[in-house]
């Protein structure tokens, strides 16, 4: 293994360090490189096709904040912590959202638009059948939760705190956020835990034993 | 931040570096030891309410790989990789479920069980409202994706390939594995990159561009 890669054992520190914060310190805000550091962890999730089909909403407002937070049940979360991201997948995929992908293709790897028509047609293909079987939004919203897993892991290893919530109204998110392709689907609260008002922070993480969740074969 | 955490550029390098090989080195096997801190983060990954509605099959037997191949449409990273991960996610989840996950929690915690009523009832209400509504498979296979995310991620920074494939028959890797309560939701094939072989390794990562992703209000 590489001298500056991360060694085992602080990988596995990081993510028993990591938990859901409750309680997070309103005044610690995380620094711009940090942010941006988890930002491009965001644009560097891997997703089907490379469809890329959702979007992240930072939310840095205290005034947004304080309007989001009723929507999610008054959690301390939205308003405490330094940065709220609305995780937000697109509730279909057509043509056009094909193409504007094969453009992009075309733009990052300069290859003739031609050579990628059999793909693009793979991909509109699944979109199509996707949208008409009624599972396009199952399956754009599971793309948007491995964005979510690199998003908690990335702030793990850099010692920053991150709180996926699933409890809001995303009906309400997106009408306040004036969302209508999007919706609102998952929100990390990322900031630094406020470890002695937090009920949750001393207790030991409860996971099932690995022989439980794991089978060999 | 602390001497032994990875540095922001070791980790989006690392990001960067992985990319879902298409041609895995048969000859090339992920060692006990990384095997070991992968499942770990698999079963660090968080989940809602802890519930961990998953459980992650690990093939390495040769015959049972073969067997799986032509329901993934003869993907040969399906038999060429180090180790294919099935994740499955639970098909529904019982008052007895919540319950086996409430003694977890006594278990790991050390707390009279009647503390935990209160919790257990919200559990409870919240996996009949979903089971009734009919998104309960939406919301366990979304977690399952959360722990693809810390798969994919660790693994990357230990740099050691991994390819998430949804390209695959559920029913038939249901069936060929004899899942019942839990359903085949997403593959990885996990090893080392055959970078000559493979068609996609020399070619620039596609993403969209952070403007296009992000919105910061």
């Amino acid at each position: 293994m590489e001298n500056n890669l991360p060694n085992r054992e602080t990988i596995l520190e990081q993510l028993n360090w990591r938990y859901a914060a409750k309680s997070y310190d309103a005044a610690k805000k995380v620094s711009d490189e940090d942010w941006e550091t988890l930002e491009n962890a965001l644009v560097l999730a891997p997703s089907s096709f490379g469809i890329q089909p959702y979007k992240f909403i930072v939310v840095t407002d205290r005034e947004m904040k304080e309007k989001l937070k009723p929507a999610a049940w008054g959690q301390a979360q939205i308003t405490d912590s330094s940065h709220l991201v609305v995780v937000t997948y697109k509730k279909t995929l057509t043509d056009a959202d094909i193409e504007h992908f094969v453009d992009r293709i075309v733009e990052v790897r300069g290859v003739p638009r031609e050579t990628l028509n059999d793909y693009e047609n793979i991909m509109k293909d699944s979109a199509k059948k996707a949208v008409e079987g009624n599972y396009i939004e199952t399956w754009n919203s599971r793309q948007a939760y491995i964005a979510l897993g690199f998003l908690l892991e990335t702030a793990a290893l850099m010692k920053i705190d991150a709180t996926p919530i699933e409890g809001f109204d995303a009906a309400q998110f997106d009408e306040i956020l004036g969302l209508d392709d999007y919706s609102a689907v998952v929100l990390c609260a990322v900031g630094y835990r406020q470890a002695e008002t937090d009920w949750l922070a001393p207790l030991p993480k409860v996971r099932f034993p690995k022989e439980e969740l794991i089978q060999r074969i």
